[in-house]
């Protein structure tokens, strides 16, 4: 079993390395090599003891995906995109780098198809940026895509090629949107969904931390570790089950600001609630209410992909992933 | 008012060249020039006293949309395409005419509106094929897109285009997904859905037809008058009416097959009744399964969008617009 991450060197590839090399297997077939691609050199995963290859690679560039699929992969897991604030500012890379290089992905697999009946399983990392206000709420799984962002629409294109070759049969897709990570492990950053994961991960180790909106926004969130889960199970998952709707919104808890605060405050007490501070940004309020408040993922859930059930528990695992399980 | 139909060679290119002839503006502006755009020349329309340009043009070329652009028209309508068998049979066709074609086209004008400002009403003919069964019925305004063809993909995803360069102010764009035009003029065909066409026109002149699925079929109608009218509403709607969400499904009528061939009786008897011949074919079958039975068009009715409410009405249209008004 080979298997390919494209986007190895983020915080979502990281941890799916990570964990393929713990479970030293996937699909029940041992794991004997593992290719890392992103456009910076990837970390490698930690014990790994098959083939390990770390490239440096750009799939928007001619030729790229082709040297990435060469040794015919069986797995790939495809998390490579630039982020919605970036894809919004250059709309010339946001599709360079997320539309093409997708399809270059993909058409490098098709003609691998042709040429001599390759057809791996392709795991896509969509996102709940696919969809776009007025919502309903929750979601449902038949709602439409009408993204407000190049970035959600670029997702939602490669959703439709996604499905459009696997139902030609060229490799064996699945979408999965993934909801809003929380914690997200690491430093504050500077984009407008960054507050999430900084009011709670800051506080739980004695750090202040900013709050621009106010405690009713409501959104989705799923854990890390709740990502990694996702992707495993789309790995492995019989996609006769999942039919030709091939996209698929992914569990995760909606929560409101304040019922986060209130989690923070049950798990690590009021000492870490006071280390919130509120600076209300208009800019950031704004487009947080054209953001998703939460989805139905009945097809998801019915398919075995879980998350986890409340926002004290994506508090619990933070603790226990990235604090070594102490406060 | 300069106004740019690509596309223009096709059944619903000329009737629009000719419709919008008839009037003589557009916008409530006269129509002083018009270029017909298509991969073969188009008919230019009957007495036309502006300036007419026949251009042939393959938008999927590089350099062909920048010159169709060039005299910046001010209202563009793309129609062209290639139909959903073709892009079936051919898939690397189909994704460079389909998508490829309307990318580049969107592409030029934006680069012509970062140079000098450009910003056309674009008017683009989407496609009911854009959802895929299962349905519900009749399928609300804001049902996913899960085309289950590679042309339903191309139109869905030239769909999400249209919209986030609309949404950039690139252009002022405005997607109509276009119900199964009936009755089509001009001979039977062997397109999938050409039955629906040909069971009406073939026996209103006492010719034979063959239907090969059965009386309980039911599918999505509008007469080629109301497709042109959707497309000239499109080009003078307000807008800000519409909002973010620029592709409609627009409205059309409901019926089974067997109630296509009582309106048929109704308008023509029984005499026409009899010359259609039942050949069942599985193939058509299995595909006509796959059809959208209807839509609700909430939207696109509110916006002013209007067809035909009976399939008597399709079928008295066809003998005003096609036979002179004789049976």
């Amino acid at each position: 079993m080979h298997v390919l991450i494209i986007g190895a060197a983020g915080m979502v590839g990281q941890k799916l390395a990570q964990r393929l090399t713990t479970d030293g297997e996937l699909q029940g077939k041992p794991i004997a090599a593992m290719t890392l691609a992103d456009v910076v050199p990837a970390e490698g995963p930690f014990g790994f003891d098959g083939k390990l290859s770390i490239e440096t690679a750009d799939l928007s560039e001619p030729g790229a995906a082709e040297r990435l699929i060469a040794s015919r992969p069986a797995v790939i897991f495809h998390l490579a995109a630039i982020v919605s604030g970036e894809a919004e500012l250059d709309f010339e890379k946001g599709y360079r780098m997320n539309l093409d290089g997708t399809r270059y992905l993909f058409e490098a697999i098709r003609l691998a198809h042709h040429a001599d009946g390759y057809r791996p399983r392709v795991v896509f990392t969509s996102s709940i940026a696919v969809v776009g206000a007025p919502f309903d709420f929750p979601i449902s799984d038949d709602f439409h895509t009408t993204p407000l962002t190049s970035y959600g629409t670029q997702k939602a294109i490669c959703e439709l090629l996604l499905s459009d070759y696997s139902r030609k049969g060229y490799f064996d897709g699945i979408g999965i949107r993934l909801p809003t990570i929380c914690i997200r492990p690491g430093k504050p950053n500077k984009a407008a969904s960054g507050f999430f994961s900084n009011i709670l991960r800051e506080p739980l180790v004695g750090e202040e931390a900013v709050l621009p909106v106010g405690d009713d926004v409501r959104h989705w969130h799923a854990s890390p570790r709740s990502a990694v889960g996702f992707l495993l199970h789309a790995a492995t998952i019989d996609l006769e089950k999942v039919g030709s709707r091939r996209n698929l919104s992914m569990p995760g808890v909606s929560a409101t600001v304040g019922e986060q605060i209130e989690a923070l405050r049950r798990v690590a007490g009021d000492r870490a609630v006071k280390l919130i501070r509120r600076e209300p940004d208009e800019m950031i309020k704004r487009i947080c209410a054209g953001w998703p408040p939460g989805f139905e993922a009945t097809r998801a859930r019915a398919l075995g992909f879980a998350a986890e059930s409340s926002f004290d528990e994506i508090i619990r695992v933070h603790i226990e992933d990235e604090l070594g399980g102490n406060l």
